[in-house]
């Protein structure tokens, strides 16, 4: 009996070193989003550079909590929510990494167009706050996989409701008679909020995965 | 002994069941690309409708794949590859849902436009080669799932190649002195691009993990 709780004991540690990690990867991305906005709206190629290179920093700390969470199912072989709590940490640090991948394509765009900017001065304050969005989502997300708190990962998906609104405001801008900025701007743009928005679903989606470890319940999915 | 082994019998059973679902929802995405870009193409607002309403099937037989593998994971323990192989398939039904969402996404762009058609003709020819490359993908993704080839998962990659050329194509289309289709064609040629683009992406990836399941080895891995 002493070394069944000994074993949990082991597990619940290792378990929580995952989280620790996810919230990690989590920061990671938040800069990751925060540069890459910095990088789009003021041309800097220097900062779009950082972000693409330390992408590859995102990918190896996947593969660690990858790593860990295969020996933590292998060894100790959990069952029921303990399971489920593991599997999920491995589907939220698929997601993570996807949002550490949306982060390069913005500072992509941004790298492609230095010297000019990619967003033209109209539509910079419609960009400016989905970054802005997104940016607040990945860091209240970091505080759920820490916190563990249902309330505040089922309120994130208001902020996703605001991305939604602010995308289809950008849809307006582009295609209304007054867009006098060219079709490149207008894909950059486009492309851009696409690309702010995925950041936005992935973040409710991990969100959506601590409520489920947390509680059994699967709240609504999303499929941006 | 012989229990050991009948459970073992009974894992490979249910874990052949698995795979066997995955390859049907396969189709069911086949179907639905090929049904988006009918729509698209056509311009029938019917046919992107019953993209639309069908995806909800594509995500029921997402959850029962997910039960499945999570009560073969529960009951049997399965252990280094044969986990890893569990752990797999959950991956790959999530990417395979996604890509029936990517196609939804095709469907509502052409719903949009009805009774106008979304693509110009002058960037047809493009649009319907990307589609038969994604659906091409889609198909031989159905069948690598079932046979375990690892060659043809290899494969796989070189129809990626061809996406990521028509993509860069595209582009120079829309951004040429010559589009004269407007703000809102180019966007929605970009959106489609990527749209396309990303389930080519997720093919190659859930080709790349029926490599992992056969060999223990990742291929290369896809980030687009």
């Amino acid at each position: 009996m002493l070394r069944v709780c000994a074993m949990r004991e082991a597990f619940h540690e290792q378990l929580d070193g995952i989280f620790h990690d996810l919230a990690d990867i989590c920061g990671s991305v938040e800069s990751a989003v925060r540069l890459a906005t910095e990088s789009l709206l003021s041309g800097d190629a220097d900062i779009a550079e950082q972000v693409i290179s330390a992408d590859v920093d995102i990918d190896r700390a996947r593969e660690r909590v990858e790593d860990s969470a295969f020996l933590l199912l292998s060894l100790q072989q959990p069952v029921a929510s303990d399971l489920r709590t593991v599997v999920a940490a491995l589907r939220m640090v698929s997601e993570l990494e996807r949002m550490g991948d949306l982060s390069v394509h913005v500072a992509k765009i941004a790298r492609l167009r230095v010297p000019n900017l990619a967003v033209p001065a109209a539509v910079q304050p419609i960009i400016e706050r989905m970054a802005a969005v997104a940016e607040d989502m990945v860091c209240r997300v970091s505080k759920i996989i820490t916190d563990r708190n249902v309330d505040d990962a089922l309120a994130l998906v208001h902020a996703d409701e605001e991305m939604d609104q602010l995308r289809r405001q950008s849809f307006a801008e582009l295609l209304s008679t007054d867009w006098s900025h060219g079709v490149e701007a207008a894909v950059d743009v486009a492309l851009l909020g696409r690309y702010y928005e995925r950041i936005a679903d992935h973040a409710v989606s991990v969100a959506n995965r601590v409520v489920f470890v947390v509680t059994g319940e699967n709240p609504r999915s999303v499929d941006g």
